[in-house]
């Protein structure tokens, strides 16, 4: 979801022009017309890592980016939701599943692509799931099965990592990091 | 920082309509000359709980809205930046002050205003600090001079209490929640 250029003021219609405005201090698309303002600022993507027993959901996309590649369920936070509905509406457009959420697992800034990313924990409510609109397949993997290789983003193999070290270590905690562009 | 309206297609100048894209569940502001799809999404403020021995840093707002209240520095996340990157320009914007980042401390959404904020633990490098554009006024303040009636907003002040309490407990913890709409 590539944001689209600000040529013209949704507003009004006029042409736009690029400056700093009056105490700013980064040019921003500006309308000499109505005066609005046209800010642009990241994303935030939510999503779950949904468990049942020892293993965890995976959704195969059907989607780009990353068409059949393997993610947990997570998408764009929606205008009056919390990060909390976003996590449940997404894990359940997802994969059709229902989930308990636990904390908030990681908050992982996401710069090159202009998003925050937010896991929470979650227990899956039954082992009832299915593909939504947007995925191929939905499976339970154990440690040992996950498709490291064909993880879809970056965001998701370091959540998983972060998971399954505290689960080791036998006590879960909050991960934020960032993830820098690929080299 | 309301959204400016979704009359005209940003990309190229057409009148938008209303209605749910194919394969969307929500209604969206699409454009019928160039296809463009053009997406509202909640926005970032990112701040930081400043320490300095056992006072924090609080800035009284120079701007609308909450004019003449006390707010920690935060402010809206831009686009390239992480979380911690946004975390510290605020705090040098709003405060001249700098500071080394801590852990983040709360993680909260405002869903009747669009908005998630994230609070970083935060030690402030020096005593040198002075009024940002925005800021009317910056003051250290102990647990006891914490102006809690002239508070901004109630991010800050459910952060201060959580930041308070968890001082007192001997541990500080990260802290998800909601703000709900006031009554």
């Amino acid at each position: 979801m590539p944001f689209p250029p600000l040529n013209f003021c949704s507003k009004c219609g006029a042409k736009l022009a690029l400056r700093v405005p009056p105490g700013d201090s980064l040019p921003r698309h500006v309308c000499d017309n109505c005066g609005t303002i046209h800010y642009r600022n990241p994303l935030v993507v939510v999503g779950t890592i949904p468990e049942w027993e020892d293993r965890i959901l995976l959704c195969k996309r059907a989607i780009e980016p990353r068409h059949g590649l393997w993610t947990l369920p997570a998408g764009f936070m929606e205008l009056g939701e919390t990060t909390a509905q976003a996590a449940l509406r997404e894990t359940h457009e997802e994969a059709k599943a229902r989930v308990e959420l636990g904390e908030v697992f990681s908050l992982l800034s996401v710069p090159h692509v202009d998003q925050v990313h937010v896991f929470y924990r979650a227990r899956l409510l039954d082992s009832d799931f299915a593909p939504g609109e947007e995925t191929l397949e939905v499976g339970l993997f154990e440690e040992g099965e996950i498709p490291w290789k064909e993880i879809a983003f970056r965001t998701i193999s370091t959540t998983l990592r972060h998971f399954y070290a505290d689960r080791r270590a036998g006590a879960f905690g909050f991960h934020a990091g960032e993830i820098l562009p690929p080299k």
